[in-house]
């Protein structure tokens, strides 16, 4: 039986891992849920999930979650950062589902880490801003860092089984997004609730925006290059517009290892919790034969500038890709309150870029404090812009 | 360093072999070499791998090649059924490349088995005859018998790393051969050398016409049930035109391994040569998004219906897959001597099965019995068709 605490429980991944959870109750037990606002839902897994601990940021949400419990089932509430890192390190615990969105989520799983859990990781966020700090730790104590992401679950599996050392390079695949075929000037006059719209995948607000911009697949790359120790020139983007190949590794004699599937995020996070094995999911199996065509292209660093910075920010090191996560973040938000426009994003994380002086990041410390000048100077220059 | 005999040195995977061995004379050594007619070629591969065994089938052409050495390097050379079994069974070779075409191989290869030699097939009809007898006694011996068909080859990477307890289902690709898209009329007029002319891959004349009539692909899945100790109905077949995924693997969490690469026989002889390893082979890697389009589609099991008898005859079991061999065996020899029609084959064949009592095959005497009966009745049964 493995104990699972899951932050991020009533977003696109925390409600998925739940199912997956919830198909296999001989095999899994939650402890604990940490959410963000949304508590009636929270409250629904409470009673149904019955973990031992949970926390929701807002002080005020967690007071009015308590008055909520109708003594059926009364876990311990906390609140803040400092509540949702002391569930992340719950004694009780050995894997956490580490599924927040954005930066908020790095520190729980960086003390995750520190407390010995394993980790099974959504929050692509915390490998792009302290990738590095993160494996060191995990290494220290060899915990598994298992990847949720469906192209690192695929890259995992298909370097399983075969020697690194054989490796020549890792293929991730991207979908393109709703506007892979858009030209820039249609780009621009996108609007939130278009950029909103996945054509595969059902995602929340954040990730949908960064993988229009194909800023996804770009943090994507600087995941990839922490979790498995590659160099970034042993990692290379393929546009393939129905997902269903997840990702694919390349080695030495011309074989290539895949990994498809449908593309239902129930997948990869049930490998994370089942890693070695794979576990029934009772999901409908793909069948080729009636998709018929998988198709492949090349990126276009050119309309897609959010991806050529991310791999720039990857290539320059120490606090840079922390600033480029911190100016998206700041660029997505933004667009999605209406406040810019679409290729703003990428203008308004260009300029942050251009204006930092990169620095070494060796402790988590330093990484806070780029991601705080970082926000700051986004700020600044989407002032500068309207 | 690995020192390997080949068994079918002039044929297109024996010619492929050196290749391979000759990109990796650190790791590689030749120490026997047998050939069926080709003396010149054989001659050839002998001065410059320089094996201390060399044998032919015809005793004639045994002496022939004997009286052509020069004096630069002097194999022993052996001749006849017993001697391709004296050097398939070499004390100083510790690998042996079974790539003889068709059931003469399966004798060499079963007593290579026996002499605890690492297999390398290429030979799938003796896998098709004495699946079962040959496993049997690589299962005594713990060696492994390492294929080396393109498909096979897939299904062992894609099962690496994984738990073959959480298998759903293995996927065989076909590319389906030259007359996919044929109708049964079309089908009835093709030549020889029509279907000699395989779209993807540049095989010897035997597995070409397999490859058209579809038995090959019913061939590997008798094959791959053997070498991966697999039910019937774990096995399915999917046409994919551009034989780049070589096959899959489905795992119950709905996960599918599969394995590429561009269609060059080297690959997978590498392979099973450097087996868990992956090394270099100096091809030109796969480039998908110059390819463009992966497309499947379902066989076609009237059309093909050596497809069918295929499976027939691995359903039924004992004696019936090594009459569905030898029957096809002299129909495509037939063929190819231009005595009967294409659709004739699986007419020969169909008609020898159902004229066969099955019986259990739980020697290799049985086998070669079972053999011999079907070669006879299918030469009756083209005598009586024309």
């Amino acid at each position: 039986m493995k104990n699972i605490s899951i932050l991020g429980s009533t977003g696109s991944i925390g409600v998925s891992a739940l199912e997956v959870i919830k198909a296999n109750p001989d095999k899994y037990n939650v402890v604990a849920l940490a959410a963000g606002r949304n508590i009636e839902l929270l409250l629904k897994q409470i009673n149904e999930f019955r973990p031992i601990l949970v926390a929701v940021m807002d002080d005020g949400l967690a007071k009015e979650l308590a008055g909520m419990f109708k003594g059926t089932w009364d876990p311990d509430v906390l609140s803040g950062a400092e509540g949702i890192i002391r569930l992340s390190t719950l004694d009780g615990a050995d894997t956490v589902i580490s599924a927040m969105s954005g930066a908020s989520g790095l520190l729980p799983t960086y003390e995750a880490v520190r407390a010995g859990k394993h980790i099974a990781l959504a929050n692509k966020e915390a490998m792009v801003m302290a990738g590095s700090l993160i494996m060191k730790e995990a290494e220290k104590r060899s915990i598994p860092v298992l990847p949720i992401d469906s192209e690192h679950s695929a890259i995992l599996q298909s370097l399983r089984g075969h020697l690194k050392e054989d490796l020549r390079r890792v293929i991730l695949t991207a979908s393109g997004g709703p506007f892979r075929n858009f030209s820039l000037e249609e780009m621009n006059n996108v609007t939130p609730s278009q950029a909103l719209n996945h054509p595969n995948w059902d995602m929340g607000p954040k990730i949908s925006i960064d993988s229009a911009t194909m800023m996804n697949k770009g943090f994507e790359v600087i995941e990839a290059k922490w979790l498995f120790d590659l160099e970034m020139d042993q990692i290379s983007i393929l546009i393939h517009p129905q997902s269903i190949i997840h990702s694919m590794v390349e080695y030495r004699d011309g074989a290539i290892m895949a990994q498809m599937g449908v593309p239902d995020m129930r997948i990869p996070i049930s490998y994370a919790l089942s890693y070695p094995h794979h576990f029934e999911t009772h999901l409908v199996p793909l069948k080729l034969d009636e998709i018929k065509d998988l198709s492949f292209e090349k990126p276009d660093f050119e309309r897609f500038k959010c991806l050529a910075l991310a791999l720039k920010a990857a290539e320059i090191g120490g606090s840079m890709p922390v600033v480029l996560n911190g100016a998206n973040e700041i660029a997505v938000e933004s667009f999605l309150q209406g406040m810019i426009k679409f290729l703003d994003i990428s203008c308004i994380i260009e300029k942050t870029m251009e204006a930092h002086e990169p620095f070494p990041v060796n402790d988590i410390e330093a990484v806070m404090a780029a991601d705080r000048w970082a926000r700051e100077a986004a700020i600044n220059v989407r002032k500068s812009l309207y």
